[in-house]
């Protein structure tokens, strides 16, 4: 711990620790990033719609995802009165403010990826 | 899926979307991303200043997720040869990539916890 006053107060650190906690209690998991990225750039879909674009997640794990990104106020859900009635999840306007950290989430992966394959062949 | 031929082709969205699970599949978990923030800004420590730093971990998981992180490159453990033997935790140089990325999530979980306030408070 002796280097933390070199750049932060303690209180400075605690919020930093804080934030970064906030952060990944509400996004951590390896779906919530991905489901509300492919909302806000594939646009609003239906449940089924979600399930295929995201590939192997479980309805359940879905369905239980989609709830708690809803009460953080990421995801809105509709019931349209159609026959047979359809429900479509939508990303929020302040979704939006998550960009720019999945950008940076998809170009380490990218990066990292690529590292990890050039170590492998050398 | 229809809005997904407007931004991405279909190849470059599975792209997005294996960039972004690789990224969170390696760090996600409440505590990853915590674990090397310290190492990257508050330097070099031992086990138990490392547990210490961190708050409620436990150290059995603090003891695993080191492990992982250490088995993809960005921390480094040092047996050290005094007596009694230390061992010191290090982020290396390659965990210096993820700075973008964990001031991105330190900055979101701000503003997020200012909003999340704000409207209780309305």
């Amino acid at each position: 711990m002796k280097k933390m006053t070199d750049h932060f107060s303690v209180s400075e650190c605690t919020k930093e620790i804080l934030a970064i906690s906030d952060t990944m209690e509400l996004l951590s998991g390896k779906w919530k990033i991905q489901i509300i990225g492919n909302l806000l750039y594939l646009g609003t879909m239906r449940f089924m719609e979600l399930k295929r674009s995201l590939g192997a997640i479980g309805a359940k794990k879905l369905s239980n995802d989609l709830h708690e990104l809803e009460i953080n106020q990421l995801v809105t859900r509709t019931v349209k009165n159609t026959k047979p009635i359809t429900v479509e999840y939508e990303a929020t306007p302040y979704a939006q403010t998550l960009k720019p950290l999945i950008n940076e989430i998809s170009n380490w992966g990218k990066m990292h990826r690529k590292t990890i394959t050039q170590n492998q062949k050398a």
